[in-house]
């Protein structure tokens, strides 16, 4: 059984198609710029050749029509047929309180989909679009949609619910929803599985950690709370979103300075975090590499991150009470070897010791821990789109 | 050596007037409903007894000059006359970054405290008043200045720093000061010395608890961290207060419900915390009734200031790596039995053990964890006037 897996941007996306006979990617690629000029595809070939074609590409359903195409073609395409594709799983960001799990694309879901769209403004239509795209370029075959904040369904209200009027929640959905939830569910599993822990039982702290961040604490294996909020800008420092901040802050620049609200949260989401603090990049490998030579601001933007990562992981080990793990995964999670290294030397009251050794480990999965450590610190790639896969195949599977 | 001590709001002011021979308190008031009709002046005579006047008090000079004369009132004055007021002492709000230490008044201070009114436009401005309608009450007469923002002058960058382009820092001020500072320094110093713990070496999370309320995290007994930011809007669930919220919410609101900004800000300032979240009132007295009644409202606020509380104490517990002590003091602070309690359960991970015969306690100095406690917690009522009264009495002193 084939899925295809698409995780659709306003003019770009991502696919993977895979094989779930033995849960092996088969292709995988990115389409950009889609409706400007020189959209470029980008995709391996069968034998893992990567190929980059600058073409013209007005919509998404040109787009999935190109990629389909490369699937099937008789040279370097990877599957015979297009009927090869049983299912298809579809990367949807906001699921609201409606979708505590994975789903069966129909009708009334699409319908639900689009109620959310005020939750989600940038990232809810164009993944609409992928959905019908895909139903129109495969029509019959399932579409599924897995939902960024459906494993935090689980949060306890006083996770979720803000200290704000309550008929902000009860009228206008004002609430923590969570994301990269596909992200936390698959480490938190994965790092119980390596340790030999019953699910149900375990206990910790999934640091999702790239350009866009969030933490999680995981209780029972369930999503028990989590930084990002009613929406992605919430909690952690990111690469360019200023997670948590005072909210006075906005009105203040809008009083003093007169700008405008959209300005203002343009630069929250666009100019703050890493970048903002740093002013060199919202990649925190060059940031290291100015802080190495010396650049002050540099420094303070790592110290920044540090602090915001340790008030998390300190918030986090006492709303749990106890806590079996650690677990570091996105690209600065992954690869951040020096990162992890000066977090962790600031967690020895939790009992954590490092192993600084094990911890000389990039995008693999890796017990970084020293064996006397009271907490396990696990390292475990993230991998969204095995996780949408399965579940495409789970509820494709048995809904059919 | 008597200091008066004022805390100056826009249409009231609370004041207290301080023998500094003894440090006692030999008068205390309040005046309300300035520049109103039906203004209210409610005071302790001689003796003790309380006597409460409504009058019409057309501004803040007036009302001074009342107060004033009823501190030499021949029947049941406290003082010969007012040449006995050796020096004034004056709450303000924001320093912003000019002040780390309480300040002798001078025509370059109230300048600068006119630069900062973009800070605190509810709050500086009648500080200022206050301190103008002083100056011309009691000519030659020293006015000291002790700042809210002045105790959280020595938090490292990491802390103050906001993830946003470092340019709002440096242009527009934007950063994190803290308030309450007077009653954190307070009561950390009474936690030292009632624990016999050098102040440079004593860490602790102070708690200060009321209607608004701020945490602490206190390293060498200067603030290190604190949950207020840049206004006190951030942080802890308050009486009326959110605390920390997603920033996205208020531009969600006015895109979507077309409110203003400043009706939301408004709601987040007025409508929210306890009161946004149970329905029923801003004080938790009338909240945790409600909640023994089976309102579900109302143990929901509860329980969103515990998680919020939790997640405060766990945090600044990482940051500060090692903590000789809890302190909680304000309203709840000191009187909230059940409230202490519960947070207390729930930190045990930290290796604190509640005392529960000795949590009997309200507004009074208690040690309340158990003997066998790693970390002590303690209940310590805070005294912002008498802090403002040393201060004023030390630079009054030193600079005269």
């Amino acid at each position: 059984m084939f899925v295809f897996v698409l995780n659709c941007g306003s003019s770009s996306f991502k696919y993977q198609l895979l094989d779930m006979s033995n849960e092996h990617r088969k292709a995988a690629g990115l389409v950009e710029r889609i409706g400007m000029d020189e959209s470029v595809l980008t995709y391996e070939r069968a034998g893992g050749e990567t190929v980059r074609e600058v073409t013209n590409i007005v919509n998404h359903e040109m787009a999935i029509k190109l990629v389909l195409d490369k699937l099937i073609d008789p040279q370097g395409g990877v599957i015979a047929s297009l009927s090869d594709i049983a299912a298809v799983g579809h990367r949807v960001v906001h699921g609201g309180e409606k979708f505590s799990d994975s789903v069966l694309i129909t009708a009334a879901v699409i319908a639900a989909l689009k109620e959310n769209i005020p939750l989600a403004p940038l990232h809810n239509p164009p993944n609409i679009t992928g959905i019908e795209a895909m139903m129109h370029a495969l029509p019959g075959v399932p579409n599924v949609g897995v939902f960024d904040t459906a494993f935090h369904a689980t949060m306890p209200p006083e996770s979720f619910i803000y200290a704000v009027p309550y008929a902000w929640y009860q009228e206008h959905h004002v609430r923590r929803y969570g994301f990269h939830g596909t992200s936390h569910r698959y480490v938190s599993e994965r790092a119980a599985d390596i340790l030999g822990i019953a699910k149900d039982q375990f206990n910790c702290i999934t640091c999702h950690m790239g350009n866009g961040s969030s933490f999680t604490a995981i209780k029972g294996g369930q999503s028990y709370d989590t930084s990002m909020g009613m929406t992605p800008l919430e909690g952690m420092v990111m690469g360019t979103r200023c997670g948590d901040i005072d909210a006075g802050i906005p009105k203040f620049l809008a009083d003093n300075q007169h700008w405008s609200f959209t300005e203002i949260d343009n630069a929250l989401n666009k100019d703050s975090g890493l970048l903002g603090v740093s002013g060199i990049s919202s990649d925190l490998r060059d940031i290291e590499r100015a802080a190495n030579e010396g650049n002050e601001r540099a420094r303070l933007a790592i110290a920044v991150l540090c602090h915001r990562t340790l008030k998390y992981i300190g918030a986090y080990a006492i709303e749990l009470g106890r806590i079996d793990a650690l677990v570091f995964t996105g690209g600065i999670g992954e690869n951040g070897i020096k990162f992890r290294a000066m977090v962790l030397e600031r967690l020895t009251a939790l009992g954590i010791k490092l192993d600084a050794t094990a911890n000389q480990v990039r995008g693999k999965e890796a017990l970084i821990s020293a064996a006397d450590s009271r907490i396990k610190v696990m390292v475990v790639p993230t991998n969204e789109e095995l996780v949408i896969a399965r579940d495409t195949k789970r509820i494709a599977t048995s809904s059919s």
